[in-house]
């Protein structure tokens, strides 16, 4: 049965399974520490096609394909895919998934979108509206900054408080069927907006959305940070990373032994000159599949809260002086001791 | 006990119900024949705002805190909120809820994602994850046409087949709490792209989408067109309507006789030079919020199949060549006779 818990959580009955997962990223990626756990990388940002944006798109077509592979399944086995990036009417999501014959669900909450994609993936599975379906998000460095900040070719400086968009796809499939990793539950998060108008501070406007929703998970759930072996966020980088410690202290919250930020872990920070750290839906969903669930799979890890970050904001938004609210999402993923077959 | 039904459709178990629904509009839609079915028209098209898109903003909470008044219900019983608009990263739903305290899921389907907020949030209630949700979509012809087209004060010419956007938002609360409007199932669309790349003719683009899902309906439920008082499509405008009746006539299926399409209805198109019709997520929201939801609530209209279209491109994928392929999501909603209290 599965059961409201709190003011925003899920616990659910049957938890879902993640049966298969994928992680294809691009050439900056490469030389990150991550690069070795990822399915498959590009020298070539554009994937073979003729723009970013399509690459992007390519990008998310081979996650897709490989995830349903390495599930064993056929495309014919997926009832829905949720899906979302960060370009404008989520063309790299549409592009990739378009001839596929799966009905879609588009998402769109930021770099938090993995976290959306699983949490709607694994209710709807938990809800037995399908047996099988599709959790996917993506970015790319390239589409990225040509359409929120300066075209690459200006070559504009970068704070030490900026982040670096990674080029990458990272895709699910949650099912009802049995395997060493499982979905406990979820818990959804409001806009929380604490007035932060720099966009090349992106941790500074997540981290308070991250930090509500951390807190409401642990409340909802009656549990304390060490229920979890690793709190994993998605793309505060090192600024945000301090201040949702921070935060968290401040309501009697101590995550700092077992914090982890996928933007802090995807690149070589330092020798790569990613400053902050890497950030884009693909941060989170690329360590993800790749990183993180062989982890869980091996039993290493027994739980973790997996907690997507997305700062909201356009850039008409942004030039009309707004603030950039911040959203997460919390996914409770575990390892499943599978029964004897 | 829910079910899932043939290859894209879902039947509820127990079906949730509409307790309320507000539609909140613009100055152009004053003068269209739905403006009286409306809760608020606003003679100005910011909403005593700045820019058109804290407009958009504006009309947004407008219309989900009159859903939620009209629902008889305060804030704090709505569980999640599932919401999108036309902006790019959803800028006109986050700045309109982001002072709520309500957990968010952001979509985007275009046009259609009134559909896909409707869908998922009637999944939501249905499978007890929520009491009471919020579905809500916008649109706004200002911001959406400085984005997708030209600066209004070019005043360009526009062909015949284009659409007007709805300057518009229409919410709905989504509950388990019974009324007289329910959900009875939903029929989730898949992309579906014939090549089409004239943007100045969406009903085209989106026709295609349109005649799938419905199709599709059909096929699962093992129903005949005629089961539907009406079926409604969002915004196909009248080119798009001939070429749905054509494309579904093809496959022995005849909806003329109960086809309605909401960006026919809204304006008078000719009268007003809104050409094929209206257009934008607002579109089949405010109709539906409006206009349709009072028909089935009076029972004059015992189940209506409500359609909305959506056209996914950008202006970088336009510009770089790509088509513009469509996606409609279909929503069983029917008249429910209340039990005797």
């Amino acid at each position: 049965m599965n059961e409201k818990k709190g003011k925003q959580s899920i616990k659910f009955g049957n938890p879902p399974y993640i049966l298969g997962a994928a992680a294809v990223a691009g050439p900056k990626e490469i030389d990150g520490p991550m690069a070795r756990y990822f399915d498959r990388v590009s020298e070539d940002a554009t994937f073979g096609k003729d723009s970013w944006e399509e690459g992007e798109s390519e990008m998310v077509r081979q996650a897709v394909t490989l995830a349903i592979q390495k599930a064993g399944i056929v495309k014919q086995d997926i009832r829905y895919i949720f899906a979302g990036d960060l370009l404008g009417q989520l063309i790299a999501s549409t592009f990739g998934i378009k001839d596929m014959e799966i009905p879609v669900f588009g998402l769109y909450g930021a770099c938090s979108t993995c976290g959306e994609a699983l949490s709607l993936a694994s209710m709807t599975v938990a809800a037995g509206y399908a047996d099988n379906v599709i959790a996917e998000a993506s970015s790319h460095y390239g589409s990225a900054e040509k359409q929120f900040r300066f075209p690459l070719e200006y070559g504009n400086q970068r704070p030490l408080s900026a982040t670096w968009t990674v080029t990458g796809s990272g895709a699910f499939v949650v099912s009802d069927r049995e395997s060493d990793v499982c979905i406990q539950g979820v818990t959804t998060g409001q806009i929380v907006d604490y007035g932060v108008k720099d966009s090349l501070n992106m941790g500074a406007c997540m981290a308070p959305a991250a930090a509500a929703v951390i807190y409401q998970n642990l409340q909802d759930f009656g549990i304390k940070p060490t229920y979890y072996d690793r709190i994993i966020t998605g793309d505060l980088g090192k600024v945000g990373k301090t201040i949702l410690e921070d935060l968290l202290s401040m309501n009697n919250v101590d995550i700092s032994a077992n914090h982890m930020d996928c933007g802090i872990e995807i690149f070589e920070n330092e020798e790569q000159d990613t400053h902050s750290g890497g950030s884009g839906c693909g941060c989170s969903a690329t360590v993800l599949a790749g990183y993180i669930l062989k982890k869980v799979s091996s039993g290493e890890w027994k739980r973790v809260l997996f907690v997507p970050t997305g700062a909201l904001l356009s850039t008409v938004s942004y030039n009309e002086g707004q603030t950039i609210p911040g959203i997460a999402h919390a996914v409770m993923i575990e390892h499943h001791e599978k029964k004897g077959e």
